[in-house]
């Protein structure tokens, strides 16, 4: 009997995450039916938002224990009964945290074979097409605009940080947690400043980064980084909320950003949520620009990529422990076969 | 000697505005020099920002004790010592609480003399263009919008329930403090519903009012009221932001809602903070859609009016305690001279 391995979300997490609500289990390799294929995953894309889906329904119905962890997937299709997926192609999947998936065939989108394959979870993938869409679709982006990121050592701010320098962002200012990420952000992505959020004193520290304002806050953590640049921003200027990453690893939301909403009316803000699919109509135009800037060596994509299946709680945990810098992916190892 | 009146904002309240932090004086009446005028003032207006002003900077400088209250009004002219405003002109201009202000002629902006002058500061005045400006421009209303509209019996929400019916809106419901403002907001404003805010559960009654969701949000609230309704928002729905009437009247704001950032996100919702200067470009084409309304006996203009300068201080706190329904502004009592 082939064997297939699988995590399951055992109990959902009182308080902050931590790798004893899963649990790895040993199962029958699945076989496709009629109308199905079977995929040998590939790379198990993490995200915050794996978080936020165990504290309930948002865009899509909240996760429950029991069953094996959600999570999306880089794959190849190797048995294919339906048509359209072949043998050796790529796919992107939800195919939760196991290392081979049977999937009715028209929920697998194909993916070119790019190189690397990782590319297409990270710069190719919804991180940065969120980057892209977040700043220049719903951020509007101007040239001359100063920009402020958080979270800009993860996933989509590498990315989003390099996007708007190549968009002529007069000045980038990244906030992240620790020195060293901060180090890095200045050293090897362009960000003109970076900011320690641990190390306390946000607004005034954006304040000497920005003495002029704000024009553009990309928005990925929330809480008092968002409660800091509100005061921070300029009049009519926007704020763009891609998530809340501060605020997930925990039992139910804080209260929201104390300025909300009396700066939003002195201050004539803006402030807009998003998420990347709605931008499902520019996505072909986004991936060219991405792929254009990647090719000519303009655009990095820092990725954090571990090995095997058995490391997927312990990379999701440190994701949300803010230990990651890019894309942070798990490579799922197959045994010769 | 010719007297004036004028209320000094003695000391700065500590907590909820009392009319002990006003006091009512006895002064030579002033005299222009070249460049100015001598207006007799006729009605002054009282906003809720008024108090928020005690609280810190905003749009414009906070307010301080010791001098004569800050206050707009409609005044006539009676002496001019410069080119432009002439004796009989009425102006609206930052007299404060005064019967007497001589101004420099820069700063009296001249109306047309309107029946009944008071509509130059409700429906023809910054009330009325914020409902306007504030859901046409800010809030981009369309026809077979469900609208919801907070402190709905006051000065904007009364003229802004009006709108959304007269531009087409699909289901204009108002929330507001109390049984009879909310019978009074069905019966004579054309509200389809109304909701009490202070008998409680204000997001399960939104939800039976609007069981599909709501797509514009006039906020002149903010607080719980605010959160309750970012979770009933439709998703890509507006909730424009025109002031927060439950954080003034205290030292300092509350936390902001619950569901910011989170809610923004997952519903892909757009905050938009506006003060109605910035629509000055569309003033006049906003003023003709009102006069004809209100000619045309298509919008009604509720006002609140009471007399005597010594009126003032109790009129701000009963506006505060949400007294008022529609317009609130006192008139100044002038003995025959």
């Amino acid at each position: 009997m082939d064997l297939s391995r699988q995590i399951v979300l055992e109990r959902l997490p009182q308080g902050r995450l931590t790798t004893d609500c899963f649990r790895l289990e040993e199962t029958e390799r699945p076989s496709p039916r009629e109308g199905e294929v079977l995929l040998k995953v590939l790379y198990v894309t993490l995200d915050a938002s794996n978080r936020a889906w165990m504290q309930g329904p948002t865009y899509r119905a909240a996760l429950t224990a029991g069953g094996v962890m959600y999570g999306r997937a880089l794959a190849e299709v190797v048995e294919s009964r339906a048509p359209g997926p072949a043998p050796g192609d790529i796919v992107f999947a939800e195919t939760g945290w196991r290392d081979w998936a049977v999937m009715p065939a028209g929920l697998v989108q194909k993916r070119p074979r790019t190189a690397p394959l990782s590319y297409l979870l990270s710069v190719y993938g919804i991180s940065g097409l969120t980057a892209y869409h977040g700043l220049v679709d719903c951020g509007r982006l101007a040239p001359g605009d100063t920009v402020v990121i958080s979270a800009a050592a993860g996933a989509v701010g590498t990315i989003a940080c390099q996007i708007a320098r190549l968009k002529g962002a007069a000045r980038v200012v990244g906030v992240a947690g620790g020195p060293e990420k901060c180090a890095w952000l200045t050293r090897e992505l362009g960000c003109d400043a970076a900011l320690d959020y641990k190390a306390g004193g946000v607004r005034e520290r954006v304040r000497e980064a920005c003495p002029g304002g704000v024009d553009l806050y990309f928005d990925n953590v929330g809480g008092a980084t968002l409660e800091a640049m509100l005061v921070e921003m300029k009049n009519h200027a926007r704020v763009v909320c891609c998530g809340s990453v501060s605020t997930y690893d925990g039992s139910a939301p804080e209260h929201g950003p104390r300025g909300v909403p009396g700066l939003l009316v002195t201050k004539r803000l803006t402030m807009t949520g998003f998420i990347v699919t709605d931008f499902a109509a520019g996505r072909e135009a986004a991936l060219a620009e991405l792929r254009g800037w990647v090719e000519r060596g303009r655009l990095k994509v820092p990725e954090h990529i571990s090995d095997g299946l058995e490391d997927l709680p312990s990379a999701l945990v440190g994701l949300l422990h803010g230990e990651n810098r890019g894309k942070r992916m798990v490579r799922i190892r197959h045994p010769a076969e």
